[in-house]
């Protein structure tokens, strides 16, 4: 768990002004889940309705006089560059979805307990973030593209903990040069400069990846032979199987988490709902997404249990293969039985390697709770 | 289903010679299968003992004097190379699997039947392919790589159907210039020259692509606004949910299969054996694969339907991020309880997008039995 100091009050005396439409899970630091029909209503979602994840209070920073340090281990030739320096790069758009490695885990923790917050599905967001490409930064910063073997990306947030830690992690060097890969150094979050919670005035996005690794309010990076000793680094967002206890876990040897799996979610109807049936139909809406680049290419939906599914009908962006990295928003209209007054929902997605979700929690379950991407099942009551 | 005439002899005459180790699934067109224990014994199939799948007779070409095409549409420009033309781009290299869409079809048919050859787990083998990459071929004969979009690199072979019409099939331009994909144009496969089964003098390797991808015996290249009309590219190949029936299958609209999902599969023991317990435990040994430039993260291994997982030991190469084309060999020791005669092995793979696979067929069942990667599930019995 992250070290906040919940005793100095001070800390969080000048925390951004937040919407009172998003669900906070947790106040001090700020986590709030964007409510699921505010997902479905935009297929860019509105910077002041993104889901917020925080580890620590919100650094304020200036845009004017913000430096970004970038240092080479091992010479620790260092560079620093002012937004202005940052802006004569090329610049750089990627539509991206961010979602937290632990976005779902309130169902896994059904199945037997996890530790985390207990996010439902509103732990994921889609924006336009614009900026540089890391890429084009490490470059111009001397940074040699043929001596990547085994090097990390450091990425430095401003925000601290209660023991004097920066938050930080790190990627590997060959994904942060990866064109495919559109990591970029954003300062704009849909055409705004990006708002205090979100990283202002400077923050990494690595599209598919949980966004852990998009450090905000990003001060330092360091391209180094080792990946970051921080502990949400090193003792976070990696992945063990179901019979790993956290006795037995070896944080050190388990592969961080770059990439997400496919997901998929009904945000509208929501479980417990009464629903009106229509022509003997009733319609569905939610999200899916696949991390590393992949597209979801088919969303299937069922109202009897998985005996019998329907195709939506997706809404996505258009991107090259291997690069796709916004939502899908989906649609489906489900048959009903006439004298039937309640169903269950299940969803699941496909994606461009035709990976699929599993049907449930049971062996993907791991004691942090992530990647928890089996089917969506709600129920709900049918009014006729 | 390959329109092949059978009654004519003289087509079939002048097939290669095959290893006897190789399990024929059917003679005309060959098709075969590696045995399981040959799979695990090399991390690089041996060639003779690679599986093969025809779709039509193995053709005789001269690798003196073959000849490529590269037609530009709709101008229709064409260029010819020879071989030696060819090998003056610089040399291209991946280690590689290919696996059939088809392979483990047979399970996958267990749960409901499905049209195809009846593949068990043999239709996988790994290589490592050499000859010149794509892209370079492409650049070389012209192609815009800024004038990709919508377009489609078609592959011809010289394979023949009995209604006259060469194998053929397409993949994105944008794809093929990839250079993350390493489309290649092999000459060799193991340090040796194509064997006629694997498409002497030269074929295509699309890494991480179901192999029907990968033409053998490529006469063609056409870069055109169309994908290839051919009924093995628009009739087959494509996937759709468990409710599409061959009366609802709209191929059109489905989207190809570019790339394939995570799996993995028991290779000894085999189901049915009779397995001898050693320190109270018995060893499983298989392959593990993920298409699309994913690697093999973790396999996870389980001797009592899931209740416990023990994680595998890997043997695999090394590849920098979201560029991983080869296979996985792994082994798992699972301990056996005292008095237990009989055991299920079940064995699923995670890989670096943290997708894993499907724990049954149910959810996943199409009607071409493609795609078939549930888990592996075999039931031995335990000698002490
Ligand atoms: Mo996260
Ligand atoms: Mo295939």
């Amino acid at each position: 768990d992250d070290m906040v100091d919940h005793s100095d009050d001070e800390l969080w005396a000048r925390e951004p002004y937040r919407d009172k439409r998003l669900i906070v899970k947790t106040a001090k630091p700020f986590n709030a889940e964007i409510p699921p029909e505010y997902q479905i209503a935009h297929f860019d979602t509105p910077n002041e309705l993104f889901y917020v994840r925080q580890h620590m209070p919100v650094p304020e920073l200036e845009a004017g006089s913000h430096q970004l340090r970038v240092v080479l281990a091992p010479t620790q030739q260092v560079s620093s560059l002012s937004l202005a320096q940052l802006a004569r790069l090329p610049r750089a758009i990627v539509r991206a979805a961010l979602m937290c490695a632990g976005n779902r885990r309130s169902e896994m923790h059904q199945v037997k307990p996890v530790k985390g917050i207990s996010w439902a599905g509103g732990a994921i967001s889609n924006a336009v973030w614009s900026g540089v490409y890391l890429r084009d930064v490490l470059l111009h910063c001397g940074v040699d593209p043929n001596d990547t073997e085994g090097k990390h990306v450091i990425l430095t947030g401003a925000d601290i903990d209660a023991t004097g830690q920066n938050f930080s992690t790190s990627i590997p060097l060959q994904l942060a040069l990866d064109p495919n890969a559109q990591v970029i150094l954003a300062t704009h979050m849909n055409g705004q400069p990006l708002p205090p919670d979100h990283g202002c005035p400077l923050r990494a996005v690595v599209p598919g990846a949980p966004a852990v690794r998009s450090v905000k309010w990003l001060e330092c990076i360091t391209v180094s032979e080792e990946e970051s000793s921080s502990h949400w680094h090193k003792k976070d967002y990696r992945s063990f199987n179901p019979s790993t206890t956290w006795e037995d876990a070896d944080f050190e040897s388990a592969p961080p988490v770059y990439s997400l799996p496919v997901t998929s979610a009904v945000c509208e109807p929501r479980h417990g709902d009464t629903v009106r049936v229509r022509d003997g139909h009733i319609e569905a809406k939610g999200y899916a997404y696949s991390g590393g680049g992949a597209r979801v290419l088919r969303v299937d939906v069922s109202g009897d249990r998985g005996v019998s599914w329907r195709t939506a009908t997706l809404q996505q962006d258009h991107a090259p293969p291997r690069t796709h990295y916004a939502w899908t928003l989906w649609t489906a209209r489900l048959p009903v039985p006439a004298h039937c007054d309640q169903m269950e929902i299940w969803v699941k997605a496909t994606d461009s390697n035709f990976n699929t979700q599993p049907e449930n929690f049971d062996h993907i379950w791991n004691i942090r709770g992530i990647l928890s991407n089996a089917y969506h099942k709600i129920k709900i009551r049918l009014q006729h």
